[in-house]
């Protein structure tokens, strides 16, 4: 069992630079085991298949940057931006819930389109 | 000059509530004349072009709700989903700003690539 008093807001931010730091182990750590993950693709189900999403996004991310992080007691919002080998200035807003210190629901937005443009030659 | 003492997540929420209600004026009363939206096809500036793109949406949305707001003194974060004519359970979140009890500042988050595919026949 995890007890800390940290708030849901500051394990948002210390989940949020871990994994925008690279340090996949560390952001797992976040993770509760029967974490959900509504991201647009679809729905992901527990830590193994949270931690394949992660690693095999993680080697495309070129940069990354905090631009709002809210909370209240069980619940967070991460704004952020990144810069990835597909796009750059990348807007997307994560909403955290966490239950016992873990975070238990990961909803992820953000604009699949470019990502789409990129992967397909122009098509007339 | 604009006085108020409601929080940025009230404000939000009236916002929020007014626009997925289809009341645009009560919407654009929450706005400043000078606002920044940036959304996933480009920046908004201006009351008139924000209410060109409010006007343009509003038409095209069948149902809508409230997951959660969050919010500080000068911004919040607001996660709901919307039912349109081109998708359902569509997942967005916006952050706004406020100065004076005014919406500033729009980040608008969501996937538009259903929107793409729903629009584009089935290329081979």
């Amino acid at each position: 069992m995890t007890s800390t008093n940290a708030s849901a807001q500051q394990i948002a931010e210390d989940y949020a630079r871990a994994w925008m730091g690279g340090d996949v182990e560390k952001a797992l750590g976040f993770i509760a085991e029967d974490v959900v993950c509504d991201a647009p693709a679809g729905r992901i189900e527990g830590l193994p298949a949270y931690r394949r999403f992660l690693e095999g996004f993680l080697p495309k991310l070129t940069g990354s940057s905090i631009t709002k992080i809210l909370g209240d007691d069980t619940s967070a919002a991460v704004v952020y931006t990144t810069d990835t080998t597909f796009a750059r200035d990348f807007r997307a807003m994560d909403y955290l819930t966490l239950e016992d210190g873990r975070i238990t629901y990961v909803l992820t937005v953000f604009d699949r389109l470019p990502v789409a443009q990129a992967a397909r030659p122009a098509a007339g």
